[in-house]
């Protein structure tokens, strides 16, 4: 029906998490109507974020320079380190403003099904950082899944050798529900109740 | 928290239709994260729809050549004109198959509200391509709406000088509901149903 071009920013729109094929070919005929407003600024942004945007060299977290924001601010508590799964989750923490130390992103959870072992998460790195010393608590703060609850207690076992306090988020986060999809409220009861594991 | 150039991404996808600002991170993050199979593509297909799908020269369906593959397409009824409100409305049409005439987009409706007058829409054109003649039916498959009903009734009014028969969709279109929105037996019974103005 419509051009070849058209139809593949259609089939790539719909392949995005929150647009389905309506959607998308909405998206794609807005876009396409807003070619000035819409069409060009969005492909500008997509190169430019092709262009800067990397992972932060110390955290995992993603930013245009070497280290990210929270990594380059000499005022957050360089003691303590929150180890997230992705960066969705260190944004929801970050949103509730319930912790002012530093991050690390796991980049995942560990998943028989799905083939992801160690080696895949950046759990080698976080030991690194941990051996450098000046931190005191580790907060595994994973999702209540079955993976995310393995991948912590896996990590915990990896840092029984060092000198660091071991914590994860209260029981408050719901059983089987992903961080990003909590409200802020719920996160920092969470966090405040944190205990030892 | 994030980047300027992430944040902007995410910015440009929340105007989006169909995606609000927490889907619009997400999918922001599933672009980065997935660098090579959807960012670099999604940005490709942006430039490749920019640079090639246009109106087409006739109806003003789009893309990729000087006329669509309706207009160019011989086996097409050129007795019948079908005027639509917009592409989403002439791709509607198509998915349902109940028309095999041809069609003219108007680019919108007559708005008030909106500062809409006859001389943005493809009203002109519309006349300028009746003239040649050739054409004996002009279906208006303008949305049940007031600005729709009155867009129809203007351009019919517009046509009693020439020698075209116009109809408009059978009722059974829902009272303000737009036509983009409608299942295919809805469209063909109001298609078969269509009645003089």
């Amino acid at each position: 029906l419509n051009g070849g071009a058209l139809e593949r920013l259609i089939q790539i729109l719909a392949r995005l998490p929150g647009l389905g094929p309506r959607s998308a070919r909405r998206a794609a005929l807005q876009l396409v109507k807003k070619r000035e407003t819409a069409l060009l600024p969005l492909a500008t942004a997509l190169e430019e974020v092709a262009r800067t945007v990397r992972p932060c060299r110390i955290c995992g977290n993603l930013c245009e320079a070497e280290l990210c924001a929270i990594c380059a601010d000499p005022e957050r508590e360089g003691s303590q380190i929150c180890v997230v799964e992705d960066v969705e989750d260190l944004w929801a923490l970050e949103r509730a403003g319930a912790f002012k130390g530093r991050y690390h992103v796991l980049g995942g959870t560990l998943s028989a099904l799905d083939g992801i072992g160690p080696d895949k998460l950046a759990i080698g790195p976080l030991l690194a950082r941990l051996r450098e010393g000046g931190v005191q608590e580790v907060i595994l703060a994973l999702g209540a899944t079955v993976d995310g609850q393995t991948t912590a207690y896996y990590i915990a076992d990896r840092l029984t050798e060092l000198p660091v306090a071991v914590t994860r988020l209260a029981h408050g986060v719901p059983v089987g529900g992903e961080l990003d999809y909590l409200d802020e409220g719920t996160l920092t009861a969470a966090f405040k109740a944190r205990r030892s594991l």
